[in-house]
């Protein structure tokens, strides 16, 4: 599903690693799926309609005609840290704002670590499915990955994390997205958190924990995230662009205060500053304190929409089909009966049903084999009614799709 | 002036080159110097006091009430590539949006060029003396690093840029800056910008040309930008830091066609988005008719700040110190007489007199050798009073380190 960009001018001035830079076809399968009139279940998008859009324009107006300095250079704005040292206190996070390094969002966070961890040839531990924004993080430096498979229920094989460290592996890091699984849509179980942070203290090898998503927690009760169980070998990775809006583009890093100065200079290399007028915006947003209510309605309505989807899957799916009901993040995970080529159905789906969806390949590291019949599906940015549409849609192209393959059959 | 970073905890899992990343003295002493009561000359901020801060406040207001995907994740925001084809043909350079790649930031946009360009061992032609944050970009690469002479009337050597590539270079890039060279303040001759620009095409080198300054001309008349004679080879770096606000991390590059679908995986993989409402607020903005008067009266208080610190040089300055009059940018680069150490000057400056600026070392490129007599001082970011007084005061402190050297010589 992926092939080399396709260029006419020369391309030999290009580094070696960028001459080969794959493209996903799947992109551009999916811009074609962004017509009017397509239902997209495939992309991470939050919903537009929940940012909290008046509050915000009120916070930027408010810091603009007060803060002489909102639109300067400046360094990382102390009073959002002090926010974000208080909203990982109620995830069971202790932590100090001299660890809080503020990012432009999730992905220069894991990318800023990724340049101070990885070099050439280095090995690293990701699972064989994984977010393919840290699959991109990784292509520049050309490493050897070594993969873990993943449990459904609980999350990242940690015992064959452990094997790798005991027969000699030394990654730069392991990648671990604890809470919503992006694509597996899994929350790692108790036990896993508490070995998965052991054993990157035994052997020395930092855990980047990328968690966008585990403010959103749809059970009531939630696991603290792995940097609760080490606050030295765990570098944990937050964004305000799912509770807030990804415009914003403001993220944090916590991880142990050596490491903030090394990241000082590779951001300043990177893009000089995170936008201060964003973070003195989010910081006034927050001193509103209107926070606790929009998450509260932001997962509220979320949950439902998780649900709706969940219904229509059970009502509308041929026997064989399973899921698992997501405790957060955005995603189910969805694995058709095993004659079904879900890259094959994508098509189908966008011809027939003006439907578009993720199929599970798309997130296979380095071409490891993941099963053909896998999907994701977003439940996040459509309505309720949307969501059943979409599921009915699907369900539609699998049936034509059996029918076709039993004419075939009987032929 | 520049020494490995000092921690405390291990730091054995880093990659190589980051284990011995540089940090500079000098931004010590600069945080140090920014205490209240220091009259700073160093860094190169633009006037806070400029900025168009109602007519933003009034943009973001505008498009966040009529725009809901400007809190969204989204694609580069068309209407304002075509603000930027606009700009950048009153400067001589004609484009179309598809050779336009929006970035957060001039800093970014270099960045993002390297990545794609460099690879471990490169060669790249940069001048003696440059930006440090370009020799940032270039830190993690360690590429093997060819340097050229720079001529204070006219800019780089670029017959030195030709010996380098007939005796068979290979290099990556070359690095110039053509309009307010910073540190050097000065602006490349017609001449030499068309063998520049003949130079790369003939030797199929790409030039990056980045131009924080190029909008911002004292003289009325200006020389186009190296993007005006190669547009293959020439690849822009543009900005609104400088003349809208830094806050807004916002730029442009300006590449062949070819190279836009390379730039987007990068940045994708780099921080996902450029800021969608900052995009569509600057556009909104633009759109709203008031920016050429803010350009001219921004040019106009430069230009001001610029003549209150060239005739403060004149009248203070020792005999045997020489600078130029800046064309365009933010700087004007100072030669005190040969026995004067700008990195002692500095220290002495800070106890004695609450005086910062930037000795000229700090820009040479791999500890390649510079004046130890000069020194680059800033214009933009104090009044013209605050300016006067700021070259008094360093005038003070040559005179009393003359007479202690005196004195010296005496006893």
């Amino acid at each position: 599903m992926s092939y080399a960009l396709q260029v006419s001018q020369p391309t030999d001035f290009l580094a070696a690693w960028a001459r080969e830079l794959k493209h996903s076809a799947l992109q551009d399968m999916l811009v074609d799926g962004s017509r009017p009139g397509i239902l997209s279940l495939a992309l991470g998008l939050p919903a537009a309609e929940l940012f909290p859009v008046k509050l915000y324009s009120e916070a930027v107006k408010h810091v603009l005609s007060t803060d002489p300095k909102a639109l300067q250079y400046g360094p990382p704005f102390e009073p959002l840290k002090k926010h974000i040292v208080k909203l990982m206190a109620r995830r069971g996070v202790e932590c100090r704002e001299e660890q809080i390094f503020l990012t432009a969002g999730a992905q220069q966070g894991t990318n800023l670590l990724a340049r101070l961890l990885v070099e050439q040839g280095s090995q690293v531990i990701v699972e064989e499915k994984t977010f393919t924004g840290f699959q991109q993080v990784l292509e520049p430096y050309q490493p050897e990955i070594l993969t873990v498979p993943t449990d459904l229920a609980t999350g990242m094989d940690v015992d064959a994390v452990e094997r790798l460290l005991v027969e000699g592996a030394k990654p730069a890091l392991i990648y671990a997205i604890a809470d919503g699984h992006n694509p597996l849509a899994v929350c790692m179980s108790r036990e896993k958190r508490i070995k998965l942070a052991r054993l990157a203290r035994k052997y020395r090898v930092p855990v980047i924990e990328d968690d966008p998503y585990g403010f959103i927690s749809y059970n009531g009760y939630e696991e603290p995230p792995l940097r609760a169980f080490d606050d030295e070998w765990v570098f944990y990775v937050g964004t305000f662009s799912k509770i807030m809006a990804p415009a914003l583009r403001t993220g944090w890093l916590i991880v142990p205060e050596s490491l903030v100065t090394f990241l000082a200079t590779v951001k300043e290399a990177t893009d000089i500053n995170t936008a201060p007028l964003n973070q003195r915006a989010i910081s006034a947003y927050l001193d509103g304190g209107h926070f606790d209510q929009h998450l509260s309605e932001l997962t509220c309505e979320y949950r439902r929409r998780r649900d709706v989807m969940i219904a229509a899957l059970t009502e509308e799916m041929p026997e064989g089909t399973r899921w698992q009901k997501p405790g957060s993040g955005l995603f189910v995970w969805v694995e058709l009966p095993s004659d079904v080529d879900t890259g094959v159905l994508l098509r189908q789906a966008i011809d027939e049903e003006q439907l578009v969806f993720i199929p599970g390949h798309a997130f296979a590291v380095n071409g490891h084999e993941c099963p053909k019949n896998s999907m994701r599906l977003n439940f996040s940015n459509n309505p309720g009614d949307r969501l059943a549409d979409g599921v009915a849609r699907l369900a539609r192209v699998l049936k034509r799709q059996r029918a076709a393959a039993l004419v075939e059959k009987v032929v």
